[in-house]
C-alpha cells in the first residue's frame, strides 16, 4: 500500500458522507469520474419511476395532473433546486432544456433594457450558451448582437451597450469558478444584467443567487443533480424580474391556461417561464436526484470535493513530472468546481485506454481529460486508483491503438 | 339488450383491430374517452422504461449516449413518426414540446420569408398555438404581425403580407378536419408557408403530409401516439426547407455537436431542428407508443374511429332531443377528426358526474363536452355504455351537486 493509498482509506474511514454512495445503483468495479456529464442513478428512481408510469399514467390517467400532483411538479421540484441555489421559493421552475432557459433568460433580460443591445459573453463558454445568443442576434434584425470576448476581458467588455452578460459560474472544461457576487456586481454596476449558467454548480458548490443579488440563473438537471439523461433544466428568475417578458410564451406559463384564453396573459410569477405541457417523467427522476442532493450537506460536499480534488492533484504529480501532463484547471483548489482537468497531446486515446481499465472519465477538445468529482457517490480511494490506472496507461502504452486514433467524443 | 348493444356488441365481435386492446394496461370498469388529452398506456412500456432507467442509464452511465443509441433517438423516433404522417425518412424529429416546436417552425418559416410580416391563424385555434405567435410579435420589434381571423375567413386572408399561415388540421374542440392539401395549395398559390399543428391528427387520422406538398408541421406525442405524460412533441420540415433557420439554435441542433465549435453551424438536414439535449426517458416511452401504433393499419383504424363517432352520434339522438345536448363536432362524420363534442350548459358538471361512473373524458370552456375516440382501446360497447351512462346523470340529475358548481379543466 502506498502512501496515497493510505491516506486515502483514512479519509474514506472518516468521511461523513460514505453512506451516500449506498444509496446509488453504481456498477462493482466501475470508476465513474463523468458525474459532472452524466450523474449515476439514485436506488430510489427505479421505484420511483415505475410507479410514475404504472399507477399515476396507467391508473390515475389524466386525472393524475392535478391527482397525482403532475402540474404543480415545475414548480415543486424548482422549490427544492431553490434550496441549493440560495434562492427563495418561487424563483425557480423546471422546465425544458438548459439551451432552451438559456434563451428565455436571454430575453426576459433584453426585455428589461430595451434601450441596450449587446449580449456579452465568453469565447470560450459552453457551446449551446454561444449559439443561443447567436439564435437571438439572426432572429433580432439587428436590434441584438451577440458579443464574446476573451474570458478575461469580459469585465472590461461591460459598457453602456451591453444588456445582459451570460457566464458560466463553473467552466465546463477548466472547473474555473467564477467570483459571482463581484461579477454580478460589476456587471450591475454596469447597468447590465447577468445570466448565470450554473450547470455545473448546482449540488457541486454551494451557491448563493440572492446573496450575489443574481438577475437570472439557469442550469442543467442531468449532472450533479442526478437527474437522468436529458432531464428537464431549470430556470431562476429573482423576484424583482418577475415582470419581464420570455418570448416563449406558451399555454403552460399563461396566468389561466385552462381557462383557453385568445390572448396570452403571462403567469404573474416564475409560471410565466413555463413554456409548454411539462415533461412528467423527466420531472419525476429529476425529483428523486433533487430528494437525495437535498439530504447532504453542501457544505460538507464542498469540503471533500475540494479534499478529492487535492488528492487527486497531489498523486498526478509524478505523471505530470514523467509523463507529459499539466494541469488544466485552476492550481489553487478554492477556484476549482468539482473536477479537475489535465492536458496531454494524447488525452483522448486516454480516456478510451482508461475506459477498459473501467474508469470512465472524459475528453474535451482539443487535449483536456476531464475527471468529475462527485463527492455523494465517489471514494478517495477512486481517486488514487484512477490516477494508478492511468498510471499503467502510460507506462504500458496502451493508449497507443490504431481504434483510438480517431475522435468522437459525446457529452 | 337494446338494439344499439347489440349493434355495438356484433360490431366488437367483428372489430379487427379488437386484440389491440389487450396491448394497453386500462383498468377493468374503467372507459376512458380522453385519449386525446393522454393516451393511455402501452403494457410494453413499463419493461422498456425500467430497462431504459436501470440498465442503459443505471449501468451504461454516459457511455449509453452511443451505445443504447441514444443520441439518435430524436432522429429515428421521428422516421417512425415520418411513418404515420406520409412523410420520408429524414424530415421528422423528436424533441422538446409542442409549443417549442410551434416556435421553431414559425420562425423557419419566416426565415424563408423575409419580405413578408404576418403570421396568419384562426381566432379558435389552440391557445397555446395562437399565444406562441404572439411571443414572436413581441420580441420581432415591429417586424412581425400576429393576426387572427375567425375560421372561415383564413382563407380569404391570404394576402401578399402573410408569411406563414398556422393551422391545426383536426380541431381540438369540434374535432373539424381541414382540408390540408387544399388549404395548402390556397396558400402556397398566395405565396406564404403553412405550419400544420398535427397534435389531434397523428395516431388518429390519416395524414398525408407529401401527399398534401405540406412545408411544416408539428405535433403532440402524449395523444394518439400514447406516448406518455409529457411526451416530447415532434415537428416535420418538408426536405425542401432545410436550409431554413430555426431561432432556437442549440447545440444538438449544430451540425458537429462535439466539436465545440465558437459558432454555431446548423446541420444540413432535419437536426438542425433540435436543440438542446434530448429528454431521453420521454423518448424512450414515446417510442414503445410509436412501435404499437406502427402495428395498426392507419385505414383501418379511420374505418373504426368513424364507425365509432356514429354509433355515439346514433346513440346520443335521444339525449339531444329530451335534455338539450347539442353536437358541436361537424355532422358529416369525414369532416370529424377522432372524437365527438357536445355543447350543454350543465357540460362540466356532467363530466364530472360521469367520472363517477367511471367514464372519463373532458370539458372544454365554455360548454363542450369532448369525447375523444381512440380505435386502438376503445370499443363499441364502451361507447354505448357512455351513452347510458349520461343518460342516467341527466335522469337522475347527478349533475347537480354543489361539488361541481365551481370549473377547474385539466388539458
Amino acid at each position: 500500500m502506498t502512501d496515497l493509498s493510505r491516506t486515502a482509506a483514512n479519509l474514506d474511514l472518516a468521511d461523513p458522507l460514505a453512506g451516500f454512495r449506498d444509496r446509488f445503483r453504481l456498477r462493482e468495479g466501475l470508476i465513474y469520474l463523468d458525474g459532472n456529464s452524466l450523474g449515476a442513478l439514485p436506488r430510489a428512481t427505479p421505484g420511483r419511476m415505475a410507479d410514475a408510469v404504472a399507477r399515476e399514467w396507467g391508473e390515475g390517467l389524466i386525472t393524475s395532473w392535478l391527482g397525482a400532483e403532475w402540474s404543480t411538479a415545475p414548480r415543486r421540484i424548482g422549490d427544492k433546486i431553490a434550496r441549493l441555489l440560495g434562492a427563495r421559493p418561487g424563483e425557480v421552475i423546471v422546465a425544458d432544456s438548459t439551451s432552451i432557459n438559456i434563451f428565455k433568460a436571454l430575453t426576459a433580460a433584453l426585455s428589461l433594457r430595451p434601450e441596450r443591445s449587446v449580449i456579452l459573453s465568453e469565447k470560450t463558454n459552453f457551446p449551446t450558451d454561444v449559439y443561443m445568443m447567436q439564435g437571438i442576434e439572426a432572429f433580432s434584425g439587428g436590434r441584438v448582437r451577440s458579443v464574446t470576448v476573451a474570458p478575461d476581458a469580459v469585465l472590461d467588455a461591460l459598457d453602456e451597450n451591453v444588456a445582459v452578460l451570460l457566464l458560466t459560474q463553473v467552466h465546463y472544461k477548466s472547473g474555473l469558478v467564477r467570483d459571482m457576487a463581484e461579477v454580478t456586481r460589476r456587471a450591475q454596476q454596469a447597468g447590465a444584467l447577468v445570466v448565470w449558467d450554473l450547470s455545473h454548480s448546482a449540488g457541486a458548490i454551494p451557491v448563493d443567487l440572492n446573496g450575489a443579488n443574481a438577475d437570472f440563473a439557469i442550469g442543467c438537471g442531468y449532472k450533479f443533480l442526478n437527474g437522468g439523461p436529458g432531464a428537464p433544466a431549470y430556470l431562476f428568475a429573482a423576484a424583482r424580474h418577475h415582470g419581464a417578458m420570455p418570448v416563449l410564451s406558451g399555454w403552460f406559463g399563461h396566468a389561466r391556461p385552462f381557462d383557453f384564453d385568445e390572448d396570452y396573459a403571462p403567469a404573474p410569477g416564475i409560471e410565466r417561464f413555463l413554456c409548454g405541457t411539462p415533461q412528467v417523467l423527466g420531472l419525476t427522476a429529476l425529483e428523486c436526484g433533487v430528494d437525495l442532493m437535498l439530504e447532504a450537506d453542501m457544505a460538507e460536499v464542498r469540503r471533500k470535493s475540494l479534499r478529492l480534488g487535492e488528492l487527486f492533484v497531489e498523486a498526478m504529480a509524478p505523471l505530470c513530472r514523467d509523463h507529459g501532463f499539466a494541469l488544466a484547471s485552476p492550481a489553487d483548489a478554492d477556484r476549482r468546481g468539482s473536477q479537475v482537468a489535465y492536458s496531454h497531446p494524447q488525452g483522448y486515446a486516454m480516456i478510451q485506454a482508461l475506459k477498459e481499465l473501467d474508469v470512465v472519465a472524459d475528453f474535451r477538445a482539443p487535449d483536456v481529460l476531464r475527471f468529475g468529482l462527485t463527492p455523494l457517490y465517489l471514494r478517495y480511494a477512486d481517486v488514487v486508483e484512477t490516477v494508478a490506472r492511468l498510471e499503467t496507461v502510460c507506462r504500458t502504452r496502451a493508449w497507443d491503438k490504431p481504434a483510438y486514433r480517431e475522435r468522437a467524443a459525446v457529452t
